[in-house]
């Protein structure tokens, strides 16, 4: 047994309050970096906020009586003023339409009654771009080589060319982060892009792309059974097991050709 | 591009509800089966119940007025009449210590004023008990090698023995299972054990190891930061990137030896 230093991925909690009315929305585990982004990101794929335009303002917490680390693990968001707020769908694990209901079903259910940008029916992308990615997210993930311990979500336009990449120890919110990002910078809906996620696609993995309008969806493991029933009932296309040129495609496979175009 | 049949992992909601008075404490993504396990093992874990002893009965929702798929969504849990209820707990992520404190420090501080078991000086292991674990952990997830989509965490004696091991879509899940297991057959605190997880340690992996009085956690993936200042405060043996013969110890490296015992 021999003793030597090794670099850990850092999990620190980060609290999302809204401003007048002040609200906590959310305490979430996550790594430090890209904060706004990911306070940004979940409350649009989380449907409180609709668009850019209704958060004038993102930052840290600055009452001068709590200490300076502490500082950096709460962000105040200020949304539009007049804005209606519709904090239920924060609840949406708590709550489902039928008197005794919770199912898979009734997940979709819900997801339908919210207002999610159209999946577009393109882009149409070559196999051999699909193939591209994984080492792509492998060479964009610097941090994952040295610590082995982050999650990672990364934009590609449809020909393949890395856009943005964030990570974290959670999955979701590397995706958060990510579709943070895109809106933060007015680019949404994704409309023509590729999303990839380290880790498995999971139901919440899904419906997160589906409220950015992401039509393809790639994952290095599998996805579970509602993440497919997601990705069907919105026409995504959902690819598993991606590594290097080989994958699975479970749903949508029309927008992927195996001749060049 | 090929057309056929694959396996995947269920994942379908859980609510889970006390009665009397009624209250939903959480709904959760989850792989079915073990649901009476999980439920029991989410209260005792989040702090909400204390001992075997107040649950005195698990079931499934029998209104009549609901589909059958879906009573098997929704598990009912009775608790001992009278017991002071303390939900406070499940908010644990939405409330702190000071006024304006969010950070590593105040979660460890939570942890503090929780009643957990106080972690067991022992066992020592020698080090072929954890080379053995890798090679347990996969040959029990049978699953896991279908669908490629399940966490796992099992239950190993302090002679390496594999007691129990249950498999979710979610890592926590997957936990809360075995823990319920254990709590169900009155079994807690786990004080001679090592439990193992097939991916990564992070917070809430070790608290919930803490709050059943584990006092060696493996994972075959790396620890968090604050995973590794958790164990280190309670005392915990946090063992990561464990893969047969090599592993590396964050913490509490003196209940692993390097002689047989």
């Amino acid at each position: 047994m021999r003793s030597r230093c090794d670099q850990l991925a850092t999990e620190e909690p980060l609290e999302i309050r809204l401003v007048s009315p002040q609200k906590t929305v959310a305490v979430t585990m996550r790594t430090p970096g890209a904060d706004f982004e990911l306070a940004a990101g979940f409350l649009y794929t989380e449907g409180v906020v609709k668009s850019r335009k209704e958060i004038p303002r993102i930052s840290y917490c600055i009452n001068p009586n709590i200490e300076g680390e502490q500082r950096f693990n709460i962000v105040n968001v200020k949304l539009t003023e007049g804005l209606s707020l519709d904090l239920q769908p924060l609840e949406r694990h708590f709550l489902t339409t039928s008197a005794c209901g919770v199912c898979g079903k009734a997940s979709l259910e819900a997801l339908r009654f919210r207002e999610c940008p159209v999946i577009s029916q393109e882009p149409i992308v070559p196999t051999k771009v699909i193939y591209s990615l994984t080492e792509q997210l492998q060479n964009a993930q610097r941090i994952f080589s040295r610590t082995g311990g982050l999650h990672a979500a990364a934009l590609f336009d449809a020909q393949g060319q890395l856009l943005s990449v964030r990570e974290d120890v959670g999955r979701h919110n590397a995706l958060d982060k990510l579709i943070g990002w895109a809106l933060l910078r007015g680019e949404l809906p994704l409309s023509h892009h590729i999303v990839m996620v380290s880790g498995r696609s999971s139901f919440e993995i899904v419906q997160k792309c589906l409220a950015a309008g992401v039509p393809i969806v790639c994952a290095v493991s599998a996805p579970s059974s509602l993440a497919v029933m997601v990705a069907r009932e919105f026409n995504i296309t959902l690819v598993g097991f991606l590594r290097g040129e080989r994958f699975n495609v479970y749903s949508g496979r029309e927008r992927i050709c195996l001749e060049e175009v």
